[in-house]
């Protein structure tokens, strides 16, 4: 039982919202009142049913039968019935060769705010590495007073931090600025997800390297076999940006860097570089291949930006969303994200014309720093046409852009990065939900 | 890499906590100074190497293989190197039937707030049934209005929330009371596990269903084997009660109660019926056979007290903790969970000397409501015996008891649940950790 991605037009239990109800008792009671969509099926239509006389009403039955047995040291696993919440391959933009390559979270699927391990968004470069931790080693170096190594047990004594934060790809969306490529959710935004990350602040080890007061960058680099590195300005090094080994509770996961990694919240994935050995300080960046060819926004007058680290605000509604189908007009939930690389969300606001009419939608607790916000908002479809987006504001008071807000200080050409424009869903008189980016 | 269980004396990369690091960076430097531990091993000795020379140290090899593909559709897993974090069979009290079982989670392996759905503890009667959520009908009946029942697909289109809360069985620790029957926290305090819910309130079906006001009680049941059921006051029912089929994220598993539960934040968790097939609300309690066999506390001059669901407030120190072992002398970081079913916690303070003196421990936010709290404190330890411990506070001034405070309240004779004393770790002289709680 699962918000499931569907083809369009295939029943979908997920999609199938036809029925909903609303949030104030108030309305619920109007709801029933009026005698139409009831949330629950009535079993007996009398009121005043006592305990007794309901007792006479089919229970459904109880199991007959023993369950499964506890397996000894297992890792448990979800039920075969969500088989099809999996994350997926791209395909959108076909991908043929396999040691690049990437794959989306299910976000149509996605409960709560927490991404589980298993359903975590991929990237990299030429594989998962296979990294034993008794002898990964990460080396700080450059321009510090006394260059240190540590084994994974030397870092994991240092006092550590747990913090909720969102990791997005800088390419997520890319393939939907100016066409509807993507089908689902899942497609246009699946290279985000969200976790609890375990480390320490890389902070508290360059204190004890000791800095050279003239360094202005650092470099990390991984250990897989694409030596992926990037550049990193000092200030963010030492505001916030981890070392983590955990994620969730748990070690890492290979795929997400295991047995180190770092995190720099809020800035585009790649820069959290994962199978980290070495950080290296210096006075300037480094220009890498993955600096100048790749991970830059192209600007008017063909000119290229580098460094646009930020993954600023964005929002997206996850249900209804591209595949679901609507059952007829009615009162329906509508859910999604939102989220900031500068800050917390202080509001989301959502459309169901398509940008003319706003009407502000309900965030739930906690609402973190630089971490997935869920919002909500309770819709009565009139069954006609509609085209529904979000648009979210977060602490700095920057709010979320369209588009054609972007198209104005950026080039829209090649494969564009840092793709955070409103991204509506039309709703057909069918009930069937399509994306209407443009 | 990770904070594995080992046998005591068994060399452990969680245990050899043989270095660590201060937390202000005052003490770090006179750290340095002081020529004694290092947390990071120096490779040069000469300060003030520039980038060019440090470039002459041994950098840590690149894989110079391409790593693993993106599996089509996969569900990701830990890595292999983790392969002994896993959650356990009681090795305490011998289980020699399978039905009735339970495992507990490796908590001295748990980083974060929040165990992954693969390791969450696990307790049924009659084992985990399959059940397919296409399938699985929910009925509210009894001293209602309007009888109502619920496929899974009408359930998720309600207004949803997510809310972080740690789920513990009301028997974690019965092994430890007299004696130090455990060696390990995850034996002795596994049965406790953390999670972000999704569901709906309660109270909002109770609302649609229209409760006789003479009502004050609600049976929930399960549509497993054993037909577990529980009754519980109709107060806690319309405050903070969920059915709920999301955990971290995605669908509940199998073993959580999957495709429904009900949640009852902050009680034991017997009481939070998984696979959950009817609420039937009445005016007086069931006294089932698990609400008077079962799930009882003794109490003196030969009585039990019934229905004692509460999880009063609780911690215990997971690092270090039994079953690992210091390296000699100096600084530790002490890490823990703290929890209370009555609200969030407000304090731990950690003793050094069996409970003479107390030190407040750092809390790590979010401390969230009925939720595991982390707490940590370092300390410098000399190298002599110690036995530490921690006690936590309330948001309602509840102070955590000592065994010896709740024996004055109640009587300890059979399988005695709700342990909720301070739990106590002896370190000997060579290093080793013990369960000290006698």
């Amino acid at each position: 039982m699962s918000r499931k991605e569907k083809a369009p037009g295939a029943s979908s239990r997920g999609a199938t919202l036809k029925e909903s109800s609303h949030i104030h008792s108030q309305d619920r009671r109007s709801f029933l009142r009026g005698g139409t969509l009831l949330a629950g099926a009535t079993v007996a239509s009398a009121a005043g049913l006592t305990g007794a006389r309901a007792q006479r009403l089919e229970i459904p039955p109880s199991g007959k039968e023993m369950g499964h047995i506890i397996e000894a040291e297992a890792y448990g696993m979800p039920s075969k019935f969500e088989a099809k919440v999996k994350r997926r391959r791209t395909d959108v933009l076909v991908n043929k060769q396999n040691w690049s390559d990437w794959s989306m979270t299910p976000l149509q699927s996605q409960l709560g705010i927490v991404t589980p391990n298993g359903l975590f968004f991929e990237r990299h470069h030429a594989g998962v590495p296979d990294i034993d931790p008794d002898h990964h080693v990460l080396v700080i170096h450059g321009m510090v007073k006394q260059p240190l190594k540590f084994s994974m047990s030397d870092l994991m004594r240092y006092p550590s931090v747990s913090k909720f934060h969102f990791l997005e790809c800088s390419g997520n969306g890319l393939t939907d600025w100016t066409k509807a490529a993507s089908k689902t959710v899942q497609q246009s935004h699946g290279l985000l997800s969200c976790a609890q990350w375990t480390g320490v602040p890389l902070a508290t080890l360059l204190d004890e390297a000791g800095v050279d007061p003239a360094a202005k960058w650092a470099l990390f680099e991984g250990a897989d076999g694409s030596t992926h590195a990037r550049s990193i300005p000092m200030d963010k090094v030492l505001a916030d940006t981890l070392l983590v080994w955990g994620q969730n509770g748990e070690m890492l996961r290979p795929e997400q860097g295991y047995p180190l990694r770092a995190f720099v919240p809020g800035w585009e994935g790649n820069v959290s570089v994962k199978w980290l050995r070495r950080v290296k300080i210096g006075d300037q960046p480094w220009h890498l291949r993955s600096e100048t060819a790749r991970y830059t926004d192209p600007m008017p007058e063909g000119k290229w930006r580098q460094f646009s680290f930020m993954m600023e605000c964005k929002s997206v509604i996850t249900r209804p969303s591209g595949g679901m189908k609507l059952q007829g007009p009615g009162s329906y939930e509508i859910e999604g994200f939102a989220w900031s690389g500068n800050g917390s969300i202080k509001a989301v606001d959502v459309t169901l014309d398509g940008g003319k009419n706003w009407r502000e939608a309900r965030l739930e607790e906690p609402a973190l720093d630089k971490c997935l916000t869920r919002f909500r908002y309770t819709w009565n479809w009139d069954g006609g046409p509609a085209k529904i987006a979000s648009r979210a504001v977060d602490s700095t008071g920057y709010v979320q852009p369209t588009v054609s807000d972007i198209a104005k200080a950026r080039a829209l050409v090649g494969f564009v990065q840092h793709h955070n424009g409103v991204f509506p869903w039309s709703i057909g008189q069918d009930g069937e939900v399509k994306n209407a980016i443009v």
